[in-house]
């Protein structure tokens, strides 16, 4: 019996299990106080009513024989996948049904997909970037290769024609570091994916957060990514679905490789791992793409992006280099007095009792550089803003 | 670009899907005539009251700010999983919540796990066997041993001295033979793993329908299978989740291979590659595992269990060798006639209007048997029953 040899070339932990324990030892060692997070990228507010509503029913229908559901469609209920094409449809995007596969997630999905790859392909990561793409892959024993992001080219690299690469993960509003790319971007990305045969994963979870008019919020709003990209949404951020569990993920019929439609093969995947979301949920999600429902969460992301307003106006006040914090949830800086993230993280919890990110969890590029995210109550925003203030006023200083 | 060529090692789709396909197909040639399914082990009773009110419940939180739910702890909530332990303790088995963790159902799980698992293993497989099993280790490109289930068995292999193996897959009750392992014989299987270092992957879905006592519904009712299980559990069959999905998974703290402790594997996969289950759907299941909903739950498994009798007293007047039906949801047969799995498939679903599973599907050695299963109403059961007799009859007499 052998293990799988690569989770030891893993960090111990992953890095928001890491991050909730120190919080939980702090809280232990100083049970007076109030800790605000404005750390794991968490929504806050309740579920939209629309949602509330559709998943009543649905309860409803599971308790009475006559509308009871069992196994559903391993790629989704049809009505969760219309809607979701329907919500393409209204950024100019058209897909068929047969190319949604609803989840339980695209943090689940994002990893799994690499299923249906071999792990002889070579993988080109942001650094920083979200810790999944790199876990997963290390896991699976794959070569990376990182592409530097840093405050020169506002954490947006770009494709290096030298460098040969099969999968590359993209995301765009950007975790950690809020920054978006351009379509003009996207389109040097297609053509490089194109070039080299390879596969742009793209994870448009916080899609929902652009509001700058022509800032694409998919992939397959730019030429030719049908044929090079598949893409992976989820409602934990546009409506509020973090505890409530549904994503989907895109597989264009047009995308081939050795011959094979990864279309096919990602179903092959899931009907024979997965076996769908519960019918409450779809039901809920359904109801996040109705007209009152979308009103409903553009609510909802109204008040958080009034919360980033806060959290930027700060940075900017103090002078903080920074980006994000419009078009996406979360706020990335460089840490005021030239502090490594990790001291950052320690100090900012015990002295402020205010939790962020470091940046150097989200890669080497990340070091000295520290997230927030939005998400939390007004008044906890603002009380959190006041207190890292002083906090970093006393650090300059120094 | 290489996609995983494993993949290409794999039948063309998933059994279920495939035979999905096939009624859909009867239906569109004959679209005046009732089919009925006792194909895929699907339930078809609502879900209990207590299921139902815990679910509303949850709901209504997730719609209130004071009460709404993000994220929740990878590994499962802690009420869910301290009902899991409840559970087995009125078994007779000590869990610590700390062994539970929570899924979206046993398949998942069954395929996951694997990942924490070198793909040089050599894996023992029952044939007959549920096909997530092998699919699941053909696309990893592990090596398979296959252990012959048959009539002189009674489809219950025993370890054979001989052949070495790392991962065992054991299921019982059994998908899809019905048949179930007594406790004498799963000491068998526990004293060849240890001895092999090898770690059993027992697949308990089927637990609630055991009804005679004494015989085992979980391998950790054997001494020592704390140092070399891990256990797969779901409440699809249990308390009618197949469409509402939810299971749990064991990995003892006691189980080490290779210096490293399974649990701490499966928490980095499953904290890296999974967000835990929609909260609505875990006070659900919580709500199962409470006096009131076992008692709900274990109403509607009587319900199967008579039709499973009306499926088993046909076969017995036929004449026809069979397992399963007691202790199981699942009766599988030798096909009448001697005719092919998948030729009685067809003549059954054309001739008669009744859907099953052909044996073929689950392996070389279901080659001439046949699986029905005991969802459904009692007025279906008893339906397909009639017809079922006609058909078994007429092919006799040719």
């Amino acid at each position: 019996m052998k293990i799988n040899s690569n989770y030891s070339n893993l960090q111990k932990s992953y890095l928001f299990a890491r991050i909730s324990e120190e919080v939980k030892a702090h809280k232990a060692r100083n049970p007076g106080r109030e800790v605000i997070s404005l750390g794991i990228g968490d929504v806050t507010l309740p579920l939209a009513p629309a949602v509330v509503t559709a998943m009543k029913e649905a309860v409803c229908e599971m308790g009475e024989a006559a509308t009871f559901r069992g196994y559903g469609e391993y790629e989704g209920e049809l009505f969760l996948r219309q809607a979701v094409c329907g919500h393409y449809a209204r950024k100019g995007v058209e897909l068929d049904e047969g190319e949604v596969f609803v989840s339980d997630g695209s943090k689940s999905d994002a990893g799994n997909i690499l299923d249906i790859f071999s792990a002889d392909n070579t993988v080109l990561i942001p650094d920083p970037v979200y810790p999944v793409y790199v876990d997963t892959n290390i896991m699976a024993g794959r070569k990376i290769v990182y592409m530097d992001g840093n405050e020169g080219n506002g954490f947006l690299p770009l494709p290096d024609g030298d460098v040969r690469a099969d999968i590359i993960y993209l995301c765009s509003p950007n975790n950690p570091t809020g920054a978006v790319y351009s379509k003009e971007e996207l389109e040097k990305w297609v053509g490089y994916a194109m070039e080299n045969g390879a596969v742009i994963l793209f994870d448009s979870a916080y899609e929902a957060f652009v509001r700058d008019e022509g800032m694409p919020t998919s992939i397959f709003q730019v030429p030719g990514a049908r044929e090079c990209a598949i893409e992976f949404c989820s409602l934990s951020k546009t409506a509020g679905f973090t505890g409530t569990r549904c994503g989907y993920t895109v597989v264009p019929h047009g995308l081939e490789r050795g011959g094979e439609a990864l279309n096919r093969l990602w179903m092959r995947r899931q009907s024979t791992k997965f076996n769908g979301v519960a019918y409450i949920v779809q039901r809920g999600a359904e109801a996040v793409f109705s007209g009152e429902g979308m009103a409903q969460a553009k609510g909802n992301i109204d008040y958080y992006m009034g919360n980033a307003k806060l959290v930027t106006d700060t940075l900017s006040a103090l002078g903080i280099w920074h980006t994000g914090g419009c078009n996406s949830p979360y706020a990335w800086f460089k840490c005021p007095g030239g502090m490594a993230s990790w001291d950052f993280f320690g100090r900012l919890l015990a002295e402020a009792n205010v939790v962020g990110t470091p940046g150097a969890g989200f890669g080497a590029n990340g070091e000295g550089f520290f997230r927030l995210s939005a998400f939390g109550s007004r008044e906890n925003v603002a009380e959190a803003m006041r207190r890292f203030k002083r906090f970093a006023e006393a650090i300059e200083v120094h």
